[in-house]
């Protein structure tokens, strides 16, 4: 599947905020007080270690943005998507040393992290590339930065899940307890669901799973499944609905999970816990 | 030291925007369809790890703002700086059924990852804890959430860098190797900062230190020095600056670099790689 | 299908916004003028012709967010979604009669415009009772208050389609003359689609219809069919995808399309072209 | 009167947030799964029916904000304010076949409905042409479109009435039950009024204007007067106050009250509901 | 003429901003250390030197929203408007002494300012009182601030010019050259000017005056006129339109032009270069 | 000191704001009537009287922001921190006449405002030349303008105290006495400030300042000292701290204050109360 960019317009109120963050009241005092305003250099955004690209939009836009003098170039090498290794460089800047430095910080936060969320992702999609089943992510995404975590998700060959609360029906134990019985919650939000918005039911038990079956939904969420419990409910639901298992699934215990025959696996910790991916900004 | 809370007004923007981010465009489909608006529950917010807390004044804001009743009840059992056990109740939830299962996401998200670098900075803060040196954060923070994630770090027993590029010089690499020695770059800070601002050098070995021992400003950040290397500075330094060691530092590598006897440890994984506390909503 | 309302969150920032555009730099300058501060009144949201009514939260912040004493209260007596007849009290307004006034217009601009899209949506609801088809909206929005006007859609009976670019694939004919066929067109939307995102595609006949059949998605569009030819897709496609039928339908062309037996039947005018209903606010 | 554009920096904020509003957190999933990223195209946005156009401004800047390239063209063949037929060609746009797409809806709704309300405005302009009365707008505007809404009706020949509240003072009948008479509200009028701002009064009948002209103010409003009664008026007038007519007139009926002799008829529903004026964005 | 308060939802987002710009990214990190959150204490908003007060308001919101305890107290004993005297005690502010000191400073920096500006306007003011004439500020306000500038000036007992380039039309040299005469010059003014819209031409001299006159306008703006220019400017209007003068006035000079009869004075400097009045926050 | 500038990403929101603010809903009427729109003029920036210029880069952004054409020209012959003299032309403007007319008070304002805060400084820093003291501003800024303030302050020839409550520490009387002590409040402070956090305490008196030399801290300010009381202070203080010396120090006033030997001299006037200077744009 291709990796598409997402719309500058997207992209831009995220950086120039992260900017105004960092700039704060006065600047960089520091390059202003140290780099000479005539200065010009080229820099290279380096993989430290091994791991797969996201961000290099923002992080463009970061150098693009705290610059003034409108002639500084970004060019990149790699894209988002592609896998590095220690030494690769990734692009490089050319131009006022001073807005460059200013916008190193900002570039390299938002650089870091989404290539961590994307390594994070191609971890555990490895981990799996041997059967049929992907990886996705779940909401428990950073506040702010929802829509370019997903893209990292993407960019490291994960799918993703609901974006929103507002984007599919997901009917979770508390909701079940509440409507009484699976069958009335499913009722309800069938009857809620526009025809275009994709339902799906979680489930704690193959018990929970075969009254889901009497009215299926688009997806069926089975949760904190064992790897033999797993492969039940895929013989149970033969089809009938997507599979999607999760349970703090990591690139460990993932392809048991996929050699079952689920059809998705959610991880959280691909956006809220992926350690970020080092990469630096060096002399070119 | 005392903890302090940020006040709402710096709060409330960032809960908002993490708020309209999940509601999309109409809002929680879910608990709207199934669950009814005159439905009353309680929840519990739940550490499901040890770990320390912070980010209750966020979650708790979380649930306010999506609720439309105005009869939610927001009770807290820890403070944000507590140290936590499996099972320990953070703060329970009542009112609205409805208003808390919309909310959850967006209180868990801002919960489990401050509560995750609080908990990330307390494991170097523990580590060291024997010693003078206290552990500190740096710039490489997510966008759009710096204040809170340093926040985060005092609540995790950790100090503060630098809030931006603002608020102190910190001559790197770069900045020397653009002056053309440490002498000029020393003398041309001093020159552009105010009577309030800091001013930090980075050396890269004990030479450079030597050579900035000469013009000594408010403190040195020693970066990759071995333990060894590190007590050496401490010596030759004297209480003339403060001693800052940097480099990847874990809470393997620190207390060696403590026992040195340097003052300040900065850590950046304590807000860029943290995972996130595990914190569940479960009805209570 | 019950009405929900959306949350607070959602709507306070547009009624502020309509506020401020309202108000200018000088505010209310007649009531002002006219009006003296104590001035206490009660005031009446009345119909001056039959409708469906959507919008009172909208209408009921705008009092609020307009009134500086923090004593104004407003009591609905109808619900959004309501049938209303002329002179039929909405709610009341009471409190200072400068405050009222100030946000009498923007209540009245929210209340009307989206009363008046709730109205043409009942409209065609009314005239497709009959059938199991229903009524639904699409992405022809005002700028700016889509999350509303869909809120309004389902307030007057309908029901919701895609709520933006994002949250669900409408293949139409410019897609698929890039594409080359139908079928390489519905192969890439099923490799890009998450396992929650719908795909639907527009045919403009019904060798498309037969085309597509080879290989169903979620929902056809038949754009600009006859009744006949509707009720011969219907036929065809049998149950195997949700057959939604659009082309500058009203009032007066729904029926036969229903009679038809599809499923969906989207009106862009519903919410791009729909007259206000006209509500005043008389002295009670 | 020549039509003059609004600046950019009036239009931006618009066009970002319903762009904003539409691409969600994911994007334009369709256009990105089925349009190549080099794919290069040139569409033709063209009239369907007749009308008076407005809001090309606001399309271009759909079509460059949706686009990232920076290499998409938009030529305008007619501008604001032009009468068209079916099948005129408004503007072609060429470029990215996918930003075009991405950009097409918001780029459609803002110019078919602006282009809608200056074809209202029109309708009614065209019934009183022979006559020295122009049309004028209200305050009953879309909440966020006010300034844009003004222009369109300024496009279809229309006149603008107040912005705001602050720019004019408009005394209704509230306001003179407050004052007790129409003496005592002209008085704290005048009292009120800068030296640059208008007085407008809004009178029920004939006797009121008597008292009224005792005082004269700048513009009286004569509200749901029977062409005979506005005869009447103007002749009581005499040119000592602008006369403006209203009451939920119409093209049917507003030829009447202009050769009545009224300078102003003002027309909420050319605003609020004005019909999209239909225009399709097609292969070129 | 009775001051009216703004609606608190224009003040607010200003006083949301100017408390984020003085918070930074750590909060009021004196107070934090220093004060106990417990700490209760009153204090007073005292005047230093006598003058006109405005923005309690303001003030009043900022120590609210910099308080996150919900329990804190403003009473004012003066209103905007009221002349004070060195000593005075505008309101007392009693609460968490925390939230108070943090709130303090923006509190005051909003008071002080726009006291001055009231302060200043009434220094003229009382310097022209034996006249009919009122002074009038100009659209030289401080960015960001018009509306409450305007207001101060209010407060002050001036009256308004233009609240922006929208609400009236104010004809320069610049536009006469351009247009070749003050004829037609104000023949396409009336031509744009909507029948709310005031006109207002600038003229340097008695000669353009008079042409003028041969088609007079609203208003009419002499610049640098001495008074004995002013006084045959009056004799040669004669109540055909309102007289303004301006050019850099001060309260020496302003009475020798409202002697001679003209009737409004605009001042610059009262929004531009007024010093602030000084007010403490004094231990009640 | 070089004057660095502050990147256009924090100056833009500030103009964006400032032009939709005095562009209000219908935009210039005046010149849009008045001037034609293909007229192309040059005008000039020029000063009316002596001072220090600063703004210039947001005077430029308020013309190309209000420009539609793209074709616009700004030719800066004076750069901010220069010294200026009657007639001095700062800058050209070239390009549509329309354009720049409409853009000329928001460029004015900004322009005027910081030259005028520039010049006010400048003004102090003059008279304390001859020494090695030199002027500081405070955080009595204009609510919204801080970061532009403090650097024309910089341009002024002047130093910057605290940006903000976060970025130093502060302890003035309040604090002391909540503390019980000086001993005390320093304590406290020095186990809250990071590492680079500088703190300052405030005596108002000798004894004070005895009792604050026991524990130093980065700086003391002297309030309200008599001359010969400050250089009793500095003799005290023998440069284990810097001295500030506040307490309505005017041009008048500083010299003996410096010659006392202080360091640093804190005026708050120089941003609260300076005058506008007086800079003009004439027909080039």
């Amino acid at each position: 599947m291709t990796l598409n960019p997402l719309p500058r317009v997207m992209l831009e109120p995220l950086v120039r905020s992260a900017l105004l963050e960092d700039l704060g009241r006065a600047g960089d005092v520091t390059s202003d007080a140290l780099i000479p305003s005539t200065e010009q250099a080229t820099f290279a955004l380096t993989a430290r270690e091994p791991g797969v690209v996201a961000g290099l939009d923002l992080a463009r836009l970061a150098f693009h943005l705290a610059d003034n003098t409108g002639a500084l170039d970004v060019t990149a090498y790699r894209s988002d998507g592609d896998r590095v290794s220690p030494g690769d460089v990734l692009a490089t800047v050319s131009g006022s040393a001073r807005s460059i430095l200013t916008g190193e910080r900002v570039a390299l936060n938002f650089l870091g992290h989404l290539s961590g969320v994307a390594t994070a992702t191609a971890t555990i999609a490895d981990a799996i590339a041997h059967t049929h089943a992907s990886v996705c992510c779940t909401r428990k995404t950073t506040p702010g930065l929802r829509a370019v975590e997903k893209y990292a998700v993407r960019a490291g060959g994960g799918a993703n899940h609901r974006f929103g609360l507002d984007d599919a029906i997901l009917v979770k134990d508390n909701h079940i307890a509440t409507a009484g019985s699976i069958a009335t919650a499913v009722q309800r939000a069938k009857g809620a669901a526009g025809h275009l918005m994709a339902i799906e039911v979680e489930v704690d038990g193959l018990e929970q799973l075969a009254e889901l079956l009497h009215d299926p939904v688009t997806a069926v969420l089975i949760d904190n499944f064992t790897p033999e419990m797993a492969a039940e409910a895929v013989r149970m639901v033969d089809g009938a609905m997507v599979v999607e298992a999760s349970g703090r699934v990591n690139a460990a215990t993932a392809p048991a999970l996929a050699d079952a025959g689920v059809d998705i696996i959610s991880v959280g910790w691909i956006t809220h816990s992926a350690a970020v991916l080092d990469i630096g900004l060096d002399y070119a």
